[in-house]
């Protein structure tokens, strides 16, 4: 069975997963498209070779009965209004970040969810289908390291352009981490801290590069997150988990380790893409999977609310210097994993 | 467009290619199969949901019409014979080691592949799919570190069954090398020693273990493999380019590295399936890929007549413990990279 | 010229220094050493073949003409009175951790040390003369990397007895991170705060392990300690340095890796005696070194006065859970380092 | 006790050593050093502001009754008439390589420390003190990891000066490797054959490099040497040791790593001062320490008339490309080690 994909915003990212869906996954088609703008979504078919439907509103596209599930990659404003309709019909859709601009907005599709009785929401946080993940997780379920006490982050960027702020650091990086840790754990946060060191000179006017974060998990875990956006090195994720018997890192992607010029040396990725590049693919093959089977699984609405209200909580810290609780409910039966 | 495959032989090979093909590669169906049981085809037809055809001979297989490409998994010695066929009826032919069971085969297949005008056969030689040795490549070309000059291989197994002989040590083992070596150097050999060092404990009676072979290329680059196929701690691939301005080295498989009990350990993959699992899954995509595009790149039958023929030389090579020339032809035009 | 050396208190490292100075570090010779049972001391002469007087009081021991310079291994509450005592004879003083028992007791040192016009006391901190941390601040200090921003640091045992208190890894484990970083550094303390993660089951009663200690420098340099003091797996220091335009990492010790049951992996050290074994002998033969030219350089008794007035800070701020700030006087000119 | 030593030759690397035993050294003094410069012996002991007697002839420092143990620094070819002429006057002599310059002279020596009926000579053959070869023999000796089959090594050079030749990679480079290897496997060699890879463009006219050498011992163990003097990229030195149940590496150096300019590198050792420095010093100190109880151990006369030996027939090899013997006959009980 191939699944039939409608496809919301043909911009840069939506072009991507029409590319991705075409030419490297299994089992799945684009029959649909919209886009404000619906000339570019033909063009982009011409490009692949698709032969589909081309719409300049996405509830067409979740409307038509040729598609089987939805993706919305169109602007985030829109996201929660188009999530929320493929929900009332019925269609798994995956939504890129943000599920919705606020933690009010993520709530909502929340109730719409429950109230439609099963999981049709995958958001897409990339990084649990990362490998260099998923070993992590692998060996602290593998129970060999006892409880995780500590983890310790780092999420560095080589750089960032001048539009950034010290509130994307919390909101559009540290986020990353908020999802992430909590799929690592099975836990949820309690309190959160924003510390500020002293500031990188290569940090544009105004932002405080780099910046410190301290979460305790309900179980009391602390978490340290080192962000530094101006790292100038390269692009560099990291996760230590310091356990009761032992302590895991992640491993970093292949390099070829060279010997010349006086160094042993080995590349150190140079940004995002390069790094999570194949974690792409694999989270759209699996939405692609679970949809065959009429289910939907990874990254929940609920995680998307969760995320959206720390980073919340994340924001009173930064601005206060204070401990800051993060108020989070408990999570649901409907969402609450094996 | 969607590649419409026919597998001849599904013995367990066959029955792993035809899962890849259906649940995991993009824009290929298995439309065919032939086994000698033809039962056996419609059985895994079924586990698969699979509507095609089951044949008890592959030469049903390659003349179907509604059949684009071959995949050859039937026990060595029929080999050669389809993939013949396969030539003659024009159609890409995607066949498993060995090519034929002998050099003459291989040479046959290539003189037959030559006469049809153009490449139609792709040898599952995986390695050079492998995201480690790919990368060891891209490093070499870069060009950074100058000409090779010496290439220094381990290739250890954990253990061999006891119908492992000190000749499979040359004809199925190292003929791996024998083959990436020339894709990682663009050069043919030249000539083989089979050195033979103190025997281990652990070798089953009458075996050679560990043995190492110097092999040199016609540019005079020097290549020792260390083959150890008891080595008892695991499946273990590694390479070492020392070249004129430093020394590449191929990255290991991404592992956890953990502090526990007294080390800091990693765990060392068990056995090739583990080490080269992907590899396959990128190898046949590619075989698909180009078979879309009515072409075939990858190991050639010229490299499988290369192996083959630096194989023969080291078995003379074993017995009679000299240096031994590896007498290859030129590489006609027609197999000739760019 | 050999420095006449004479040792207050023949414990265990009272003894420790007899042995090193006899047998192992160039220049000097034991002549004089007293403890309250002095039968002992007369034993451990024998021991090392040592011809010396054997007094039962340290202050004979600093009277002595024969006696160029001063070890105090006495225990701990003694320190102050030997160190003031040795200031007053204008003779160099080596004094074994803690300088004194409390910051005042320090404080008069240093004053008493400034009266008397010349540097006379080093502090036993023996890291600085540790290869792993001399060759990181040789890297900081090329300047290479620009101003250092965060520094991480870990500071893990294997396991501590019963006798372990929470404060102790204030008062004793993490003051030697106080005193090292600002090394590093050449800065000083301006707050700290303490935060308690989830609790280890392998923590003795009432003991609140581990730990995570978060220090700011007058230049805003944050440092984080990462203690945990019944981690398990062995003993382990490391000290992570971001700068503006790189990240140094402290080198783990000479380590022989192993392949070997499925594993590569190489041996964390026990204890800090294995870690720290050579750190001794140099810190020792540069007391020697600089004694013979009438000099007193390394950790000062300034530097034992900061490390006990931060580790009495960090007190607070472990019963508060608060930012608490470090009040670290201005450092005299008398004690700046060039 | 305080060793009391003559040197014999103050050229640069007796100098080093009088430095190293007035500086750093315990337990010894030096008494007595000659030159045929007499005056260069003087200054020397003025630079260090020592009180010895000055000879222009090495046998007055033998001669004189003030001397404890002699260090042989003269030039190479008078080191056998100073080794034989200290064996007869019955003290302790520690001679720099060669011990003599043929395995003739080494055999002389040989046979008149026999005659003297104990231990009298220790050759300045230096890595067996080096902290990374002695941690590689503990592991292999713990038994761990089972027999040794393969030693694969790596020699490499920066570069080497335009007086440098072909044979030198035998006598004077590898000589080293076919030293610390016997102290690592407790075992002879059976053969020895030379391989030459392709030239680098960095080698000085007509020279050979890199070069492999292959050894075999009487037990089978089969030595790699992978030499390569222009390597260019620093000075490294590696040894894996393949064993029956496992592989250990000897570690590298001590280096800081740093993530920077997107790398992640550390510096490799410049030159063989750098690699080795602190090696020396233990080296001598083991004399000290051994003359102080009247013995001699490490590297024996008869260590150094094997590696003579050893290179011979590697000439032999290099000239032949053929599997060359090695006889080396078997140890003298008054050799042999427990």
């Amino acid at each position: 069975m191939t699944v039939r994909i409608g496809v919301i915003g043909v911009g840069m990212i939506g072009q991507d997963h029409i590319r991705r869906c075409t030419q490297v996954l299994n089992g799945c088609q684009i029959v649909a498209a919209s886009d404000i703008n619906v000339q570019s979504v033909q063009k982009v078919f011409d490009q692949y070779q698709i032969t589909g439907k081309a719409y300049d509103n996405g509830h067409d596209v979740i409307a038509s009965p040729e598609v089987d599930a939805i993706l919305v990659t169109s602007s985030g404003p829109t996201h929660e209004e188009y999530v929320l309709a493929a929900i009332k019909a019925g269609k798994p859709v995956f939504c890129e970040k943000p599920l919705a601009v606020t933690a009010q907005g993520c709530e909502r599709i929340v109730k719409a969810e429950m109230a439609a009785g099963k999981r049709l929401v995958q958001v897409g946080f990339m990084r649990s289908f990362d490998a260099c993940y998923r070993k992590l997780k692998t060996t602290l379920s593998s129970g060999q390291l006892g409880e995780p006490l500590v983890v310790k982050c780092v999420h560095h960027n080589a750089e960032v352009g001048d539009s950034y702020t010290t509130d994307m650091g919390v909101t559009d990086s540290m986020v990353h981490e908020f999802d992430i840790i909590r799929w690592l754990l099975n836990d949820d946060y309690h309190s959160i801290q924003v510390v500020s060191p002293r500031r990188t000179k290569h940090a544009h006017h105004g932002v405080q590069d780099p910046q410190m974060v301290l979460l305790k998990t309900k179980k009391g875990v602390l978490i340290t997150i080192d962000l530094f956006v101006n790292c100038q090195y390269g692009y560099d994720i990291r996760c230590d988990v310091v356990c009761e018997d032992g302590i895991a890192y992640m491993p970093s992607p292949l390099q070829v380790p060279v010997r010349t010029r006086g160094q042993l040396s080995e590349h150190v990725n140079a940004d995002w893409r390069e790094r999570f590049i194949v974690a792409y693919d694999i989270e759209l093959q699996s939405f692609v999977d679970n949809a065959k089977q009429q289910r939907v699984e990874g990254p929940s609405a609920w995680d998307g609310f969760v995320a959206s209200t720390t980073a919340a909580a994340g924001m009173v810290a930064l601005t206060s210097g204070q401990i800051t609780p993060v108020d989070i409910p408990d999570c649901p039966a409907f969402y609450r994993k094996a």
